[in-house]
């Protein structure tokens, strides 16, 4: 299926996902270096062939090493992957920066808009990085890591604005397990990602409540409407929403009982309110941070994101789960049409 | 929310989804009759309040009752809603269609296409009882029919090429806990409809061999997307596929374990043979079927839905789930967009 002989990666971020996706870009014949931010952990991954932090018992195909040196790890990179948390990428990323390859393709794995600027993982990574437009990818899908790590097949978007970038993208992280379809829609593919998020608690809210299979599609499908309005608004291709980085990431999020933003809105639609939520689940679900700066963009764009919003109501301003269902259920009546 | 005081409607079928939909007509102001074909059925439900051969333990509302004769159903219906099984519609319909009257609007509940003529429910309804195509309407969505009789909240679509009638529709089956929208796209939210067991077969193959929800997800993001090449061929608004009649349905179904087409899949997913799975799902689910008529429409209007061949030569020419996958994951690599 590919023909990635060769191809020289290194993927900057040890979780689930930055690790799943460095064994991906190895089993397609690539030379992939992982980069971690401790030793320890480094040379326990050469060593046991595990990142046993964060995807234990999984074990890691040859073409991959792990160093803690950034710029051993960059050096004679073609592509450049990063999957660091969302909110601290401006600032790792200001140090990896000098050692980025000049020629090298900039992948986002990250999913979120960075607080404070409401900007996309893309605009900080050309912004802090001085990459050009056309070097910064993204790869986006309904990909849980651990289901990629044990090589569950699945399809994926490679998302980069030049034709090539993302046809090279593609040939170096095709795998018999994971299916990487091309587009060149970068804005779409962000958006979706971190809109998903919210679209997630208010599924997690209605099942709490006790409801099934058509509340959960229903919610799903409204929530994706409401995406695709604020990013046509943002220059995205609604048709992207539709596709795998949209709809296919949603639904596997939606349906995940892995998701923590879906077991945070669980809490929330049995009756416990944010504080006790944040207690129970021992953290905050990133829906609840970015519903705000997703209604913020949303507001600034004069589009309607009633969904968001009902759940920036419950998280922010007290409202209960039971309110935002009889909230979005007695709204005016409209045609399905955007 | 809704204003559908006193507008008469007839229900002609008793089955789980007819009977909940006369319930919400009902719910939503309307005087129903629901229309059974066995004399004691009808008797049984005007004394009890319960259609308890097809939806046991639900209490009907007091502005639903039941009939056995057509024609005392039918008499004074502004809105006539058909929810028979799609094969025995022609032979029922033949019957019906005198007494339905002049200036009704006929609402399909069905989802299927019709074996040997290929023809969708709203076209055999067209051409049995002779009326025009502004009168003939779809309501299709994310509706599993426990849930809606349950009344958990969900949203649906309501497709009629006549806006005033569609507007009138959506009054009428406007209730606080069915949400419906207007839709001008009829050929677009049947399709959804007629393929979604199909995908639904592919999903519980995947489930049955094992695969989560990056697999599920991909299946319904890919399965959509060959759905709505097809229905663009067809004439069909490609956008009403990512709406509740497309998408929304499809996850509804694809998540249900009371799907039998799912269920259906999973059996051949786990090694058995299409005969072994009839045997132990006492049945043919539908999309074993559908595959095939799906298949030569596609075929006829040249266009690629490789998971419904994938599904046919599973179901009808002994290829493995196994192999299924493997074909699936093995084709040339593409981009994303239709």
């Amino acid at each position: 299926v590919t023909d990635a002989g060769g191809v020289r990666s290194t993927v900057l971020g040890t979780g689930s996902w930055g690790t799943a996706f460095a064994k991906v870009l190895a089993d397609a014949g690539g030379v992939v270096t992982l980069c971690a931010r401790r030793p320890e952990l480094a040379a326990a991954i050469n060593e046991r062939r595990e990142n046993a932090d964060y995807l234990p018992g999984v074990r890691l195909p040859a073409g991959l090493t792990a160093t803690h040196d950034p710029g051993e790890a960059l050096a004679g990179s073609e592509i450049v992957v990063i999957a660091v948390p969302s909110q601290t990428l401006r600032t790792n990323l200001t140090e990896w920066a000098p050692a980025i390859p000049a020629g090298s393709t900039v992948v986002s794995l990250m999913k979120g808009v960075e607080l404070g600027t409401a900007k996309r993982m893309s605009e900080v990574i050309r912004e802090v990085a001085g990459a050009a437009e056309a070097r910064v990818a993204v790869v986006s899908g309904p990909n849980l890591a651990r289901e990629i790590a044990e090589e569950q097949p699945a399809a994926t978007v490679v998302a980069c604005p030049d034709a090539d970038r993302a046809a090279a993208l593609q040939r170096a992280c095709g795998t018999w397990y994971l299916r990487p379809y091309t587009n060149s829609d970068v804005v779409g593919c962000e958006l979706g990602g971190a809109v998903k998020n919210v679209i997630a608690l208010a599924c997690g809210m209605a099942e709490g409540m006790g409801f099934g299979d058509n509340t959960r599609a229903s919610l799903i499908t409204r929530g994706l409407a409401e995406t695709a309005r604020l990013g046509a608004a943002l220059g995205a291709d609604p048709v992207t929403f539709a596709g795998l980085a949209g709809l296919g990431d949603l639904v596997a999020t939606c349906s995940s009982p892995l998701s923590r933003n879906r077991t945070f809105g669980e809490r929330l639609g049995r009756g416990a309110t944010v504080a006790e939520a944040i207690q129970l689940t021992r953290q905050v679900a990133e829906g609840v941070k970015s519903c705000r700066s997703v209604l913020d963009l949303a507001r600034r764009n004069g589009v309607d994101v009633p969904i968001t919003e009902h759940v920036a109501m419950v998280c922010h301003e007290g409202m209960t789960a039971a309110d935002m269902v009889r909230g979005l259920m007695g709204r005016g009546m409209k045609a399905e049409a955007r």
